[in-house]
This record gives structure tokens, C-alpha cells and sequence, in this order.
């Protein structure tokens, strides 16, 4: 057996290491040295309408009440709209016409003056001072609405992927559509308070 | 001003690229080439007890409803315990302190027959296959529960992180220490579909 991708104390690591145990990255610095900042932090930002466009069926009780509290804690700062987007309109059991019907469905809801942010695991890794310096430059081009886009279980289609102004990524783990839509809300309000320089409630 | 670091249509970009509105890294390969898989994958694995500890107030109704959601999926599969300490034990407004006490009340948790995954923005990057992985390597050490810890807003003490045998992040971003245990939850409900060769259910 090899050696295993993280720092083990099991004895089945033939090196035993002497960090073995220690973080697989070296320990963080003190807080007052890691502070990260957009480059927005602290200035005016335009406060675009954002919109939330999912693909899916009804969502679970918990998902939809977090999504409630975080689309009120984003309501101090712009207006925020969450629009479902019916899951397979075809009803088709072939998997490939479920995407493209999804795609097409969310490209109806896709106007011109659109900021568009696409969600894919092949997106840009981004830390969330970087979705604060989004927000900021969607509100610098003259779009009228900063809009996200989320796939559903089989994920987006090609004409949103091409459609995209950005496309990011909010972690190396598939997550399941529902919860990755939970990230994204949590990350829109910390992007919010990280441009405005306030504290985060938790 | 810069290229922005996301590829972008809005006029901004000084050299507009033919790949505007790509997707920050090439088009995935089609579903069937890129089908990722644990090493246990299909193997049988020692479903060992786990135990996720976190420390905080009161969760979210909506967070609490998701975790139990997960909790009885995650139950096919093994015993799941879900451990809350309470935040701040020693009601300091000093946050060293805090983190101290709180370190403090996770280490009377933890037993030397647990294998320790500390959840760290500082930890391995890791997939969803990863964490299966983990899981199977975990059941092959000797120890007799997996103990997944989370900490609370100012994050986890130097003792935890020093009993770690295994450290990992979820994200680049960084989540809400409820938003945290939604993911891992979900990431462990994954983990054993992807070991055992199973349709995850939506």
C-alpha cells in the first residue's frame, strides 16, 4: 500500500513523517497577518439586481429556508431574485435532450444585458474575496443585472457555458445542486460584507 | 486596469480573447471519460461509527433540517453520530482565549481510537473520490470511529489541528462553519454511493 495523500498517524505509512498529523499545508499565519481583501473592500460598488437561476424540482425544506435567510441577509445590500427553472420540461428518460432542454430553458431567462456567472466544476477556483471583486466588475460594465447561473444534476448545458461572462468554480468536490446553490448564497452575502469592510454575522 | 481574471465580454478586458465566455478551463471531456473513482470503489470497506463534532450556538432551522436529511441517508451506510460543543465555554470577549477553550472542549471529545479529519482552510484539496478514499483508508488503520471536526467562527486551536490524522478543506472559499457541516455531510453520503458503486439519489 502507498504512502497516503495525507499526513497519517495509522502506522500503515512506510515514512513515517515528522509532521505526520501536522496540516498538509504549512499552519496559517496569525489572523492580523491573513487578512484578505477585494480590491473593492472599503469602495462603491454599484449594487446590481442579482438573479439565482436553478434547475431542479422542489427543493428540501432546509434548503429552501437557508436559501430565505441568506436572501434576506443579501437584501441589506441589492435586490436578489431566486428563480427555479423547471427540471427536464421534455420528460425524457435520454439524459443528453434533459441537458439541452434545461439549456434552452435557461437561456430564455438569459437577457442581453445580463452579467452572466456560470457555476462548473471546470470553472475558475476562486476564494471569496474574488467573488467580491466580481461583483465589483459586473457593476463596472454597464450590465443591468449580475446573474448566476447552477445546473441541475447533470449540469449546464453548451449554450450557457458559451453564454457565461465568467465561469468559477466553488469547489474541487461535486456537490449536489442544492447544496452548491446553499454555498453560493452564503458566498454572495460574505462577498457583500467583504466589500463593504463588516463584520460577518454568523 | 487588468485583464480580469475571469474570461469576461464586458469591455474591460484589453485584450479581448477569442476565448471570451469560455469556461476558465477547457470543456470537460464527455461523461464518459471523465467518470472518477475511488480506489475502494466497488470494494468492501469497514464501515466504522463516525462522529462529526462542531462547535457553535444553536444551528439554523434550516441547517439543522439538512443535517438530519444527510444524517438518515448517511445511516444506510454506517452508525453517524452529529456531537455539538458549545461555543465559547468560558464566555470570553478575548478571541485566543475562545479558541483555546474551545480547543480545549474538542480534545476532551476526541479518543485515542479515533481517526481525526480536521476540516481547515489550510488542509488538502480534495474531490468527492478523495473523500472516499479517506474513508476506506481510515476503515484499514485499527481505529474504531472516524471523527470529522469542524470548528466554530474563529476556526480550530492548535491542539486540534496537532491530533490530526488527516486535514483537509472543503473549498478555496471560505464557508460559514454551518454552511461547512451541510457540505461534509453531503461529501459523506457521496463517498459511500461512489465506494459502493451506487446511483447518488437527488
Amino acid at each position: 500500500m502507498g504512502v497516503l495523500p495525507w499526513s497519517c498517524r495509522c502506522g500503515l505509512n512506510p515514512t513515517p513523517s515528522k509532521n505526520r498529523g501536522a496540516p498538509a499545508r504549512p499552519p496559517p499565519p496569525p489572523p492580523a497577518a491573513r487578512v484578505r481583501r477585494s480590491k473593492y473592500t472599503g469602495q462603491s460598488v454599484r449594487a446590481m439586481p442579482m438573479r439565482v437561476l436553478t434547475v431542479g424540482k422542489k427543493r428540501s425544506q432546509g434548503t429552501q429556508l437557508l436559501v430565505e435567510e441568506y436572501k434576506e441577509k443579501l437584501g441589506h445590500y441589492c435586490d436578489v431574485e431566486d428563480t427555479l427553472i423547471k427540471s427536464n420540461p421534455k420528460l425524457t428518460s435520454d439524459v443528453k435532450v434533459q441537458i439541452e432542454a434545461e439549456d434552452a430553458s435557461m437561456m430564455q431567462q438569459l437577457k442581453a444585458e445580463d452579467f452572466v456567472v456560470v457555476l462548473d466544476e471546470n470553472g475558475k477556483d476562486v476564494m471569496s474575496e474574488q467573488i467580491a471583486d466580481l461583483i465589483g466588475d459586473a457593476g463596472n460594465t454597464g450590465s443591468s443585472r449580475l446573474t448566476f447561473c447552477i445546473g441541475g444534476p447533470y449540469g449546464l448545458g453548451i449554450q450557457v457555458r458559451e453564454r457565461a461572462d465568467a465561469t468559477i468554480r466553488l469547489s474541487s468536490l461535486v456537490l449536489n445542486h442544492q447544496v452548491a446553490l446553499i454555498v453560493l448564497m452564503e458566498q454572495l452575502y460574505r462577498a457583500w460584507t467583504i466589500i463593504k469592510g463588516q463584520k460577518y454575522h454568523h
